[in-house]
């Protein structure tokens, strides 16, 4: 490669967005930030708020009376990390007491629609999963 | 319902095994197993192990070269935890030194298949996520 060549290869790689740079996630790979987005979806909360927001818009009372046994630091946490990737929508109303409101946006539901079909699995093949760990 | 039906009815419930009278799981119920067989196949290694297996049989070696930063003893027990659950087979050869393969078993092969749907999306979507951190 030509020095010029060089320059401007590098000059094109400074103007792009880390977005950009990445193409395509590898799981396998430990410094991949897919890795860290996984962790949040699969998260012990993050399944279970994903699938809750995946029925409708939530209130952050109504989430936790649906995750028995979450912690308000936990769920906050959860949904903050969630919003924070994009897959949570929160929606603030100005009024006394404060009125917040969970969805998901486009690829929550994307990612939602995943979770599911892996919980909606277990559930209906709960009996099978016991009579194996019977054995 | 009569004294005798009554009888019958309690009878009849404690012949059954536990997978019998588990109908069906509910991920939301707080004491549901199903929330903690989730938690096996969701773990930070354990949907890596799923979804390494769902490549193919691995040895404890390969598995843990491919699953970057994973220690010994951790993913000793998410296969343990697995293995349980009845989603991997554990096959052990008497040589000398030891040879040990992992592989799915049909119940794991269906639960990798959702785990996979699920980092599929995240690995092909990782730059349109990291554009969402950004904002």
């Amino acid at each position: 490669m030509s020095q010029i060549t060089q320059q401007i290869t590098q000059q094109v790689a400074q103007q792009m967005t880390l977005s950009e740079k990445v193409q395509r996630g590898e799981i396998f790979a430990t410094e991949c930030p897919s890795r860290e987005i996984l962790q949040h979806v699969t998260s012990r909360w993050g399944v279970l708020v994903m699938v809750a927001l995946l029925n409708g818009t939530h209130r952050f009372s109504e989430l936790r009376r649906k995750i028995g046994q979450v912690s308000e630091k936990m769920l906050a946490q959860t949904l903050q990390q969630l919003e924070h990737d994009g897959f949570v929508l929160r929606v603030s109303y100005p009024v006394v007491p404060p009125h917040v409101e969970y969805s998901l946006t486009s690829s929550g539901e994307e990612v939602g629609k995943r979770l599911v079909a892996l919980t909606d699995w277990i559930e209906t093949h709960l009996p099978q999963i016991m009579l194996a760990q019977q054995k």
